[in-house]
């Protein structure tokens, strides 16, 4: 397949979005990679590992002629990037975004665009606890899920092209309403994210009474919970703001569950506890068919993916 | 060096007792190993997959004669396996067990053995989420802890050599008293596994409204709540009842300190958040540098133990 654009602008040269340029030149995907990232020290990395063609010190420069501009900032910094690009943006091209909130980053974004540009929100459900422009790797969206949250009124050419650029750097796609897309995510990732970052938290406190036992002895359980608590502080502190009523949705009922819970164990009622426990198995089931995790024993020992 | 015990008796055949007679096999630490399980069928497999050398319909025929045995069944079953082999125990013999809580594993177990029978607690913190004869490999105790919380007037002798039989296994000792462990293992295992059931029964909860969503776009952060979700059910209720204390002060603590989250959340105090996270992964670095864990970034390509 010729490359689908011909120039696309990186804006944030982060995991995500330097795991798209090994991806998209390990596809041949676009003819030329422009970036941008607030950070001299970013950008220079950007051009020493070869993600970007050329860096610019403005986000504007950057997307000056693309056909392709990604915003892969932290969703609180879409709106003053949209505002910055919306001039200097090619007639006709498509900007997107891989914000893990849809509709707090559409209102931020939309109005900034002109007219005849076309945007095309989008949310790769995938990464990892590392951050930064030397993170990313060409593998990262194999096998995952890369929602599109189109607005109405949106061409479904440009919809059809940015489609398959995502999957041929390897992601299934599936277009959902904003709203909904928020919902879901607050299930299968914000509010787990939070309730993570506050048993870490937790354990942080104690940790000053049992010195580093709560490290030492981390294995079982634990361990899970500190790395997706080590996540970019940035990028969460702005998802937790911009998805706040549906992630406090999901707070209230998972906190409604746990006092349910708490109480079986505090009353001794086993078999609620048994049933419960039963339940939860059978989801892992299902997650395993639908191809999103091995069923390989997890016992700590993952190794790298160069491996 | 020559087999610390002559005969090791195995009282239940699950993944701990299945990996232990994987690791002594290898390391040449027993003679003979002896096992007993309430399933006709899992006694079958023990036979057939050679993790014993014989296998009985009772605990104190296997235990008869044995000069270790250990208790590898649920903690909630401790006491009745206890009084049934108590009559039955060699002179000298070590009796320990693998349970997760100590302090009641103590009470139920410790009256029921005859005087001159050394009975050594024991913790190895090392699992998988999978369960059963089968799930059993030699690995699984290497570079882990395995935490004893021996009792007053028990001989030195007795728990050197019991001490030097599981780093034979590949694991580190350490030494502990009971309730000590107990609080401990509260903060890295039993609240966070009971969080992790909670988030993922809400998640079961929503599924019907939000059809397969949620398990298909699981990779960000909830699928690893379900794999500690999908850890054995009879264990788990068993860990709940019988540390309680400990596990409920520490759920408390956790749901204060939710609240506090979710109330910065609902203000907008961004400060708040991003200091927390900031906080929170530092210890993820604690965890790496303590070798419990290693840096390679998990995308869910958690490769199978044998490769």
């Amino acid at each position: 397949m010729s490359a689908p654009y011909r120039r696309v602008a990186l804006i944030g040269l982060g995991l995500i979005a330097s795991s798209m340029a090994h991806a998209m030149r390990r596809a041949g995907l676009a003819e030329e990679i422009t970036g941008h990232a607030r950070s001299a020290e970013t950008r220079a990395t950007a051009l020493e590992i070869g993600l970007c063609d050329r860096v610019f010190e403005t986000a504007a420069a950057a997307a000056e002629g693309a056909e392709l501009v990604m915003l892969c900032v932290p969703v609180g910094a879409m709106a003053g990037v949209a505002a910055e690009i919306g001039p200097h943006l090619a007639p006709g091209a498509t900007v997107s975004d891989v914000g893990s909130v849809k509709r707090e980053v559409i209102s931020a974004v939309a109005p900034h665009l002109p007219a005849g540009v076309q945007f095309i929100p989008a949310h790769p459900i995938a990464g990892t606890e590392h951050s930064g422009p030397r993170a990313g790797f060409a593998e990262l969206f194999e096998n995952r899920w890369c929602l599109l949250t189109p607005v109405e009124g949106t061409d479904p050419g440009a919809v059809e092209r940015y489609t398959r650029f995502w999957e041929a750097m390897g992601a299934h796609v599936d277009c959902m309403d904003a709203e909904h897309h928020d919902l879901v995510l607050a299930v299968t990732s914000h509010a787990p994210h939070l309730i993570a970052y506050t048993m870490v938290g937790v354990a942080d406190d104690l940790r000053r009474v049992t010195d580093s036992e709560v490290i030492k002895y981390s294995a079982a359980g634990f361990r899970d919970f500190t790395r997706i608590a080590a996540s970019d502080p940035t990028m969460w502190r702005d998802v937790f703001l911009h998805n706040k009523d549906a992630t406090l949705e999901i707070l209230g009922r998972f906190t409604e569950e746990l006092f349910a819970l708490q109480r079986a164990i505090r009353t001794g009622d086993g078999d609620m506890l048994f049933e419960y426990f039963t339940r939860t198995r059978a989801i892992r089931r299902g997650i395993i068919e639908a191809g999103q995790d091995t069923d390989a024993p997890d016992f700590g020992r993952v190794k790298k993916h160069e491996d």
